[in-house]
């Protein structure tokens, strides 16, 4: 599914896919980022713990979110599709200034979320302006095309890796998390080899990518954001290897952004840290 | 160590790094082909063990290529710096017409060999025309700088590898293998940030880069062979960041080569298989 279109004179709001993992006490750097871009002091989060199993994980970012200054933090416990029908789950997600989804397994999302009009009311609050941050499950699923599965520790393969319709939120990259540290590139390959239109996005732990509404992307935290560019690709065997068998592909574009670096999606262009992160270009 | 110079007249010898696992009995199209090059039915392969510490490597190789029709095939059994100082070995090395270096652990090659006449030897054999093939071991120490190291299953990091002098029989690329299977792209990559001049080939399982005598691979087996190019780089942290930190790199080109395909190590390009590949460009 498209992004939902953004109204005229509005602007869209920054999606923010974060891979997991991230510090929620010492340096909550992406945490706080999130929280002053949904209105700081002002900031009225929705959560949606849905992604997740675990009783407390809606509990958790509420109390977080609170910690870190937002006026108010709720969580909606969502975990069937009747509950996306309870009108006063809509009503609470239209008054938010900024929206939350969690960890735990994006196919929840997607088969429970997808399709309802909490679904449609989270792309439409982005598209008016709202900040939506996912970390882990809740990062893939902001995807058009979602990584909802597949082989981690294999390099490319023919059926490595599985898709499916996510939220929408952005369709210029697939989105994979936990990633240098669940060793995805593999599969992130497998995904862009599939169509090369499609960027590859890969987070690891306790880094996010701040898109924002000019699709610029800004990185923050303590790992990289792998980003791979299948676009001038000049060969690949992805339509006729076996299933299984490694695949060829030539001409990829390869960038691995540390905190500092900005990546245009639009341009398909990556820029390192500015003087004023006290780095230097070394080349 | 550069590779020793090759003398009026003479052309060197293929250089076939090989990833490791490839296949002795069923289609040994890799060791069948280095039996090809050595000479065929009229191949005196000479096979040093020395990497690995099973007593019984260098008699399995023996079997295999004299089964793939050597006339003879032999194992130097070295595996102390004293035993370099045999002449008989040296001697026999001299006469053989193909060299091959077992898996084990590339350590053993590089602190027993290095250095001594029967390095020198195998450097001057290569030079004058000899084809010199190595598997998982045998294949990182042919490199001038030597993947001797570092963590797998992680993306590029700082202090990610360990690089120690190699063979020198090619100085285009560090050498890595078992590259798929165990996950090394980040430790191949956090090689290249070190010196970008340098390209890095991760081999996989039964699969193998023949190097021609003009420095052009052709991949054979039922893996692939990654190269990544980080010669137009415009940005790597390599300098700045803190121990085991990921590192940020800017403008990597990543070219991913299954059976067929060719890639000159002088251009830094790579070509598709060929239509009698029965392959065609997909994009």
């Amino acid at each position: 599914m498209c992004p939902a279109a953004v109204n005229h004179g509005d602007e869209r709001g920054y999606i923010i896919p974060i891979g997991g993992g991230e510090d929620k006490n010492t340096h909550p750097v992406i945490l706080q980022r999130f929280v002053e871009l949904a209105g700081g002091r002002d900031a009225n989060i929705v959560v949606f713990p849905t992604a997740s199993r675990l009783e407390e994980t809606g509990t958790l970012y509420e109390e977080i979110f609170t910690k870190l200054g937002a006026r108010d933090a709720s969580s909606i416990p969502i975990s069937t599709r009747a509950d996306c029908n309870n009108p006063e789950f809509a009503d609470r997600c239209s008054q938010a200034s900024g929206i939350f989804l969690t960890g735990g397994n994006q196919l929840r999302l997607s088969t429970i979320l997808g399709g309802t009009e909490v679904a449609q009311m989270i792309r439409r609050k982005n598209a008016a302006g709202t900040p939506v941050a996912g970390t882990s499950a809740g990062a893939s699923i902001m995807s058009e095309h979602m990584m909802a599965g597949g082989e981690s520790d294999q390099g490319p393969s023919e059926g490595g890796v599985v898709l499916a319709p996510g939220l929408g939120l952005t369709n210029a990259a697939v989105i994979d998390q936990h990633f240098s540290q669940r060793n995805r590139l593999g599969r992130l390959l497998s995904a862009v080899s599939l169509n090369p239109f499609l960027l590859g996005m890969g987070i690891d732990e306790d880094t996010a990518a701040f898109i924002d509404p000019h699709g610029v992307v800004e990185v923050i935290g303590s790992g990289t954001v792998t980003i791979v560019d299948g676009s001038k690709m000049s060969y690949t065997s992805a339509h006729s290897a076996a299933f299984n068998q490694g695949l060829g592909m030539i001409g990829l574009k390869l960038d691995i952004l540390d905190e500092g670096c900005h990546y245009d999606l639009n341009m398909r262009e990556a820029f390192p840290p500015t003087e004023n992160d006290h780095r230097v270009c070394s080349i």
